[in-house]
């Protein structure tokens, strides 16, 4: 951030009156310009035992498999968002379940959300950022090309909640 | 948004190629400038059965009580911006509990996120934004000067799951 996107002038950053934090501030119009963390937000979609999953078609992480997840969009629900990231990315027609797993990633200013989710038919194909769409049991899930630290951490919690019999809620940072 | 933060130019509103949706993009520099919903994080502190809530001293919603809670700042997980939020309005010394309820407001473009948390002491007193900091059982609290409809829903789940005697994790709109 360089200049104001109110007026153009350029940005000083210092810490406003009253604030604790630096922030861009232009001192030709006043106005303060916050930065703030990004929701991503998609889902765990099952059939019978089996996830699905996407092989990315895109960067970061080109080729490496990954649970249906975006960034949230303005004028929308955090489950707007999963529904939506789940068509875009899968093709998938799912009915959505109770969130599943928030996981704050503070370096790259990301606090990621999946939903449970059952897939309604095996209908899915890949979107335009996607290679591939595949369900996997657990012991063929592809552990070593998952794209995401938070989706890795997403999946054991999923397959030790089924192990137990519990959908849980799981909170936690990846710092 | 009227002009590139990145090279001051003036910005145009139209779909990108290859997304869905418009944005502010710069024809100067090419670089696209996206909006997202912001997390605003919280508590729902506890001592013996009585709930911790901050009157505000600040706009919107002067003079109503409401959970301590704000914007989610970069480099921190969201339960650093809870007990943050619980310090910073509050001056309380909590100890964090899981989340509690994750309420989207599209509205406002926000997602409200409040974790439970139990008071270490008695210690508590306004902060800057707060006029009064109060402990309030269920009967006497001001149902009708809260501040916001998160607040209220939250407040709502917490008398209801103690009732119960199990606090679930609760995820809604308001629309």
């Amino acid at each position: 951030m360089k200049y104001c996107p109110n007026c153009a002038s350029p940005l000083a950053r210092r810490v406003p009156p009253g604030d604790s934090l630096p922030r861009w501030l232009c001192d030709a119009c006043g106005s303060i310009h916050y930065e703030n963390p990004r929701l991503v937000v998609g889902t765990v979609p099952e059939w019978e035992g089996r996830l699905l999953l996407c092989r990315r078609a895109i960067e970061p992480r080109y080729g490496y498999w990954t649970l249906p997840a975006g960034f949230m969009e303005n004028d929308e629900t955090a489950g707007d968002a999963a529904l939506r990231e789940t068509v875009e990315e899968a093709g998938a027609h799912i009915e959505l379940a109770p969130p599943f797993s928030l996981i704050s990633v503070p370096r790259v200013n990301q606090v990621h959300l999946f939903y449970r989710a059952r897939l309604i038919d095996l209908e899915f194909k890949p979107g335009a950022e996607t290679l591939e769409v595949a369900l996997f049991e657990e012991a063929q899930l592809p552990w070593k090309e998952i794209a995401f630290r938070t989706v890795g951490q997403t999946l054991r919690h999923w397959f030790g909640d089924r192990g137990r019999g519990a959908f849980g809620f799981h909170s936690e940072d990846i710092k």
